[in-house]
């Protein structure tokens, strides 16, 4: 008998699982919340684009998690915290932080405790999206291939925009920094106890799709590219690291000090740390063919291509990098920047409700048949991450009759994030990237049947759920089972360690007809406010709204006459 | 001593008001709800497009309408029934309603009393949205200038439309009407006691504006066109009426049975019936560089030109009739489809709330800066009366974010009315029509301030606030004096019983540089999706909304310090 130990650090908290790795049956599980500001999130009233973390939250999470989790395990007959074989850390990301010499973050001194640019700068930290737009205009004139892997455009929310605004609002902080490092590096190196930042094994996963890593240029940015940025950026260079790895590689052993505070052996094999989404699809079981879909706030989408096959740079897509999934698979990242971020938007900050309220709507909601209500939106309130990679565009909603309904506008909302995921899968398509199957994880995945079955409906896919609800610790635990010699390799480990829910959402072909002529009104709004297209046709499109409402209200006539 | 008897039909309620010629102050007010259907209105819960009346409501409210005014007014010393020297009618409209041989409504017969399409088709109604299509597309070819003086579009809520679908869907009820009338023509017949639809006189102004009635081609559209409609319009028309008159035409005189009812004195001369918002520009002083604005649940724009000057016709204008205001000019008439009842819906229909509600995010729209929100809409959620004329358009919103509040909302909904009345004013003045001051009545008008800015602010027009909170009654009562006599001319009597109130809206300088970048991208979405520009580029609408945004909350900090 043996188990493995997935950490996941979340935006609001952390979780320790604990799985066997026979048949990836979840033995003990333990969240713990981030002390720190709102909801482990510290925010600035004056600016809306803050959001760091507290690197000590971390480590207490971490603690209180793990020793939890293991609690709760040895209840089933045969655990012992000694049968832990391996560990496994995800992460949020890009979320950098800065570190002295000795590997400890700035925000642990008594001079940077309190200072906002010391701490961890959480992946929806949007303050540096001056940064990031400098570094998309100056890599497409000098250094196009660094930014064609990632859609070409560069994001706010990546490691050397971050960096390079705290070099800008806080060179106290940027010059106290001996190196930086993503929290999914980090906590590896802290169970590891590595105490040189060049020490860390940083992982490819984070390297490659926030941090423009790659083996094609010889790692990171070069010297002279990262000048015209900022001489200081050249120079942090050189204490950052010259090579990242994919999960085939640990990224060290357990340390004495960490295995005592965790009730763990020493010296037990530590995985590579990535990205939250990234382990999540090992854990959802993924492989060519599927694409991986994290539901939550907003939606992380991955897929894999073999390396065998010649895979071209793909416009739009946010990150195609060379085993930051699966080792020897092109791991593929795509996203929506706000899903459920936009119902909660729509229910708590314009209907003031609650939780019953989002009952209700939903409930309304189901009632309604595709394109009854005459409503189409954007799906942008917090830009746009895939196809067109644009932080600087916002919501959009068409149709409006002096009859619309909250719950019709909700139905809108989800149906425009349902047309969002489809403009995804067809540009992953395009490119000859192949989406057979769709498994989801996250929250929405597993509490809203509506929202899967109008993705199934738009997208025309299988929808299937997730086994786990902690697909990304188990993501981690399966590496961390690969690593520790329990599997041959992570297809065996997936095959066994990952399962599907019974529940499964196929499309319904007369949903689907209607979808269909909805999303080419979707994409002409898309193409015309995404700038695709700009020459655009919009006079037939409120028309076009109407004469799909006016066909489904005759088709579906019930519903008219329950109308007050 | 001398009083004059104005007589409003609105949508909901009949009101009843006698002035005083000598300065229009006033004696007596009575409305009545009418008592049928939803507030007054008959719906059909399988198609929203219906409204319909009850006849007999407009009788009985107009005796007790009339009877509770002259009740009020006998209060003040020195008035007596018996001084009311003329009487003036002003109803909704296009409401054509389906009358015997006797004049009298089909809905009053036993075989018809619960038949839909033989009461009084309401204004709103939408049923005969198609006809209206076939009608302008055959006029076009055939016709063009039938259609040139109503922007080039047949209306839905006109009387052919109607008429004709009361054809199509209900030709038991088409045959058995004798005749046709607008319902401010049938309330004068009725006063007057008239018993042959042949003999009532009718208004210049329902025929000019909805029944396509000319002295340039002869009256009402000739037969030729009428059968290509229909045969039965072609004969119907024989039995409607040669001549229409303008207000210096008397419709006749009072007769016994309703002097007796009412409390008058027989022989009364009446006025002609004109419809509500064109009695209402002459209550709020209509003369020429003056536009009046109805603002009301839609909003009715009037002015008049002189017949001395010459007038193109005005794409996108819905009437330009010689006569249909005042006598010996040229009436115009604008509007915009939904006003009040858009901020209704908002309130009320998405935000379920009341009129507390309505108060609190005036209030705190009232803080915001213009542009702060980012925010931009288009107020058409019931379709774009002018420059448009298209009743398939439908609201839009953009530029939310998940900040997004429902005051926000609000306050950019009311933006998209004053922009929406600024597309009209442009369009008066592009074709030589002056506009140098606005008054405004109706129940917006008077109770909210905050919108009042915002148009001034949007149209850089003075706005002021007409004197009467009963403008259209009041512009009966005017009319009903100038045919009594008492008056010289409209103008004259228009100095003497109009007034103004104190308060008074000037455009705020800072603002109106702010609405006119806004504007501009108002049109650009305007234009895209109302069909006016096919080809459009509207990739820099989003930024442009956060750039202003940017700017104005940069420019006022105080409240993004404010955020929770």
């Amino acid at each position: 008998m043996a188990f493995t130990l997935g950490i996941d650090f979340g935006t609001n908290s952390a979780r320790a699982l604990i799985v066997d790795v026979r048949d990836g049956s979840e033995l003990g599980s333990c969240a713990v919340d981030y002390p720190s500001g709102h909801q482990g999130v510290l925010l600035d009233r004056r600016d809306h684009n803050v959001a760091r973390q507290r690197p000590a939250d971390y480590l207490l999470a971490l603690e209180d998690a793990v020793r939890g989790a293991i609690g709760q395990a040895k209840r089933t007959r045969g655990f012992g915290a000694s049968r832990i074989v391996g560990v496994g850390v995800d992460t949020t990301g890009s979320s950098p932080l800065p570190v002295d010499k000795k590997n400890t973050p700035l925000a642990f001194s008594k001079k940077f405790a309190k200072h906002p640019a010391a701490q961890c700068w959480l992946w929806k930290d949007h303050t540096a999206w001056r940064e990031a737009e400098r570094i998309t205009e100056l890599a497409a004139r000098h250094r196009p291939q660094f930014i064609a892997k990632c859609g070409n455009t560069y994001s706010s929310e990546w490691w050397w925009s971050k960096i390079w605004h705290c070099l800008r609002v806080a060179p106290e902080v940027f010059d106290a920094a001996h190196s930086w490092v993503e929290l999914c590096d980090w906590i590896p190196s802290v169970l590891a106890g590595v105490t040189d930042p060049m020490a860390i094994r940083r992982g490819v996963c984070a390297a490659g799709h926030k941090a423009l890593y790659s083996d094609e240029w010889g790692g990171l940015p070069d010297q002279e590219f990262l000048a015209m940025l900022d001489r200081g950026l050249a120079d942090l260079r050189t204490r950052l690291y010259d090579v990242a790895h994919d999960a085939s590689v640990p990224a060290g052993a357990l340390c004495e000090e960490w295995a005592k505070k965790l009730g763990l052996s020493a010296g037990l094999p530590i995985a590579m740390g990535a990205m939250d989404v990234h382990y999540g699809a090992i854990g959802c079981g993924v492989r060519e063919g599927v694409l991986v879909k994290v539901i939550g706030t907003s939606t992380c989408d991955c897929g894999v291509l073999s390396t065998e096959k010649s895979l071209a740079d793909i416009p739009g897509i946010c990150g195609v990098v060379k085993g930051s999934i699966l080792p020897k698979f092109h791991g593929l990242e795509a996203g929506q920047s706000a899903v459920g971020d936009i119902f909660k938007w729509w229910v708590e900050g314009v209907c003031q409700g609650d939780a019953a309220l989002h009952d209700q709507l939903t409930k309304e909601a189901a009632k309604q048949q595709p394109g009854q209500s005459g409503l189409l939106a954007l799906d942008w309130n917090n830009g746009n991450r895939t196809i067109l990679v644009d932080q600087r565009l916002s919501g959009l909603l068409v149709g409006q009759t002096l009859q619309t309904t909250p719950a019709e506008i909700y139905r809108a909302l989800i149906e425009a994030t349902a047309f969002g995921a489809r403009t995804i899968i067809e540009r992953l398509r395009e490119y000859g990237v192949p989406v057979s199957r769709i498994v989801c994880a996250g929250g929405i995945a597993l509490k809203n049947p509506l929202l899967m079955q109008i993705y199934a409906d738009v997208t025309g896919c299988v929808l299937q759920v997730a086994g786990s609800s902690q697909a990304c610790a188990l993501g981690a635990a399966i590496t961390a089972a690969v690593l520790a010699g329990e599997h041959k390799s992570f297809p065996a480990a997936q095959k066994k360690m990952t399962s599907l829910k019974e529940v499964c959402y196929r499309p319904v072909a007369a949903n689907r007809k209607v979808y269909d002529r909805l999303y080419v009104l979707y994409r002409q709004a898309h193409d015309a406010f995404g700038g695709l297209d700009k020459s655009a046709d919009l006079s037939g499109l409120m028309k076009g709204l109407l004469e799909i409402k006016d066909a489904q209200s005759s088709a579906f006539p019930a519903r008219k006459s329950s109308l007050p």
